[in-house]
């Protein structure tokens, strides 16, 4: 039969991985998970594809001419660009079959048709949890998630990492006071900072059309120094009347406070008054998270308390904090950064069983069947091909053990195991066998 | 602030669960995922959308007309319909990089745009497992591979199911042999047996111009009765010359074997002669799967032996054998037909530790930490509101214990553990609570 070949590829800005890697990042997906249902979050699975209609309900942005939207037959669909708005959807339709406050976690893929750069993908994972409450919702949960930022990167095996912490209030309440309006430019020159130094700053700041003094206030103001208490104490000292900068101090002590019950340590977790995130959509709380010794990685895990989770879908009153890793970009990173093994394994396998010939496959079926029963990963080599190539399917995948049936094993009711990293071999019972490799 | 209300609703054909459901779906999910990962499986997670042009490089069909397609850019695009094509597009791309016998599973998600009603989904997810070898596959790896059917579904808590089991080359071998053309016709009108009965089989085969000779040896081949060795040694005295006949029972033969040596008990599986699934793809070993008290239901796991995988894709040689199941149809129905169970818990939480009141916050959140730390899932209720109201949100959730935290426990270093299901409440310490839940 004589076709055309058609050339196997993906599409640009599709992340794939081999089997070592797709390993790893199971891995690394499998203990993000664990952590969130450790802490008693609920799963969903909401469908990657919504009505336009739906997913477009707050509409314009980038966002829009980001996302991937089509038609079938009549119908105008779009593919997800995050799993906050399916999550709203999802609280307003089922509003009165769940139980609040409504913790929930959602792994999943969403599409965003960005223009294709190194480290940037339109096809990602992302990994969020959130507390939603029905009308109000206390503001330790914030602590509480914060708490699970912590727990999260601890259990991937992270040591050095801070969680930047936030309160929008407390930014509002102090652009109020100097009557600033464009508190979205004001925020992006702030952001600044470190880039551009205090003069730049300055610069932009007297652009934005800003008087000397309030330049000047909010200066000293980004530049509050100190622990996190010093920082507290400091904001507090400003001794600014607004109501909403008093209830932002008072938010973030309690959330400082309830930090340590969580138990995260203090070298986890700073106060940054220059962190704002999304502006339109968080309140209170805001928090983004760095590896200490890879700051240009950026932040890794991210998000806040916001006010409103639903209002395009109800009149609920849905207040709500949550997170979000961005798994795949993570991923990336973290491999560019050489901060994945090299070594890991390219199969989950732990022993592969070789039959020396056909007459021996009935006993190391039996064998391998023995091996999972004791909760040990293997397989049954059956390509009829030289004990050296064999061996070579071991080598090849990283299987850290094999074990050989020929006649004599079959006997003598024992197994040769061999452990391919030192290249050792003994002839042991099956018992044995599961222990050295257990 | 007053807006428009959108309607929040997903599309038709697009199932989404509430948690109840979710976390009975997501341990099927897991099962399935632990079954094929015991068996040395590597895991795989190819994008959703794959460029048009690589997708339908079979082209023709029913598929191409469910497909989901649409261009952003320049490009033209599709939504997967399966997970084999993306495995063929794999393996044909990453040939290089690959062991063989290369061992995937892969569970994910698929769309066709099909007709929406009752059971039927335009998204689904599917569970695959194949072997892929370079050139050649061992037969002995199609007895595996339905080895992990019956693993499967015994690990998914069922007992009486029936793997059916035969070989195309079988059928192949005997449509030759009676110069039949129309294969296809032929067997689509033999699966109809048990629907229209020997009579109305007769008059089909009749129209589709077979001799009256031919009929009369189709019906007496399908009619093959017996025990699975009884049937095969029917099969073996037709004497049917042609080589494909007999590599087709040899090759059956060696599965029969092999199957019992996998430890599969002779009532899970059958050798039917008339399944022959997707005619232009199985060449070899084909089976489907039904729950024996639930014919209703049809196959719910089905595969085969294929002879080249990726031919639109390379020119390598892969032949391979699989099987696939289609979870969310089969959730559907065991749901429908009343085999999940109905108090199926609403969350992972097995305690809520409840704080009397805000004093007793720090303490409650140490004891859900402890709690985790022994491997229990738990979390605590911030909520300021009042007691019945906290332990209202337990049994609304099903959460089978709590722990109540007040000023008397704080101080006697104690907590009590109530039991949900009966009402009893015990001071007990926090390592007996452990044991308790445990």
């Amino acid at each position: 039969m004589s076709k055309d070949i058609v050339k196997p590829s993906t599409l640009p800005g599709f992340l794939e991985l081999l089997p070592q890697d797709q390993i790893l990042f199971n891995k690394i997906k499998d203990t993000i998970r664990n952590t969130y249902e450790k802490h008693g979050f609920i799963p969903i699975d909401t469908p990657l594809i919504e009505k336009s209609e739906v997913l477009l309900a707050k509409g314009g942005g980038e966002t829009e001419k980001q996302i991937y939207r089509f038609t079938k037959g009549d119908t105008d669909m779009s593919l997800r660009f995050d799993l906050t708005v399916p999550l709203a959807r999802f609280v307003a339709q089922h509003f009165s079959e769940l139980t609040f406050p409504y913790r929930r976690y959602h792994i999943g893929k969403v599409y965003r048709g960005e223009r294709s750069q190194r480290g940037r993908f339109r096809e990602f994972y992302q990994c969020d949890v959130d507390i939603i409450g029905n009308g109000k919702l206390s503001v330790i949960y914030d602590a509480e998630i914060l708490s699970i930022i912590y727990s999260t990167f601890k259990n991937l095996g992270f040591e050095d990492f801070t969680i930047r912490i936030n309160n929008r209030k407390i930014l509002n309440g102090f652009f109020g006071s100097l009557h600033i309006k464009n508190t979205v430019d004001v925020l992006r020159t702030i952001d600044k900072l470190e880039k551009i130094g205090e003069k730049g700053v300055t610069a932009e700041l007297t652009d934005l059309g800003l008087s000397k003094d309030a330049t000047c206030k909010i200066l000293s103001f980004i530049k509050i120094q100190g622990s996190v208490e010093e920082k507290l104490e400091a904001l507090k000292s400003l001794d600014l009347k607004t109501e909403i900068f008093q209830e932002g101090i008072k938010e973030l002590a309690t959330v400082i406070d309830y930090i340590k019950s969580f138990g995260v340590p203090e070298k986890n977790y700073i106060l940054d008054l220059t962190i704002a995130r999304g502006l339109d959509y968080y309140t209170g709380t805001v928090c983004e998270t760095f590896l200490d010794d890879y700051p240009e990685i950026g932040s890794v895990c991210s998000g806040g308390r916001y006010e409103n989770l639903a209002e395009y879908y109800t009149t609920q009153k849905l207040p709500g904090v949550g997170i979000s890793i961005g798994l795949t970009r993570l991923f990336y990173q973290l491999k560019e950064a050489g901060l994945l093994r090299n070594h890991a394994p390219c199969t989950l396998t732990k022993v592969l069983v070789v039959p020396m010939d056909d007459n021996c496959n009935e006993y190391s079926i039996k064998v391998a069947n023995a091996l999972r029963e004791s909760g040990i990963i293997s397989e049954v080599y059956f390509e009829d091909v030289k004990i050296g190539k064999k061996l070579n399917y071991a080598n090849k995948l990283n299987i850290p053990y094999t074990v050989l049936i020929g006649e004599e094993e079959i006997k003598s009711h024992v197994v040769s195991l061999k452990d391919m990293k030192t290249g050792s071999q003994e002839l042991v019972t099956l018992d044995n066998a599961i222990k050295t490799v257990k």
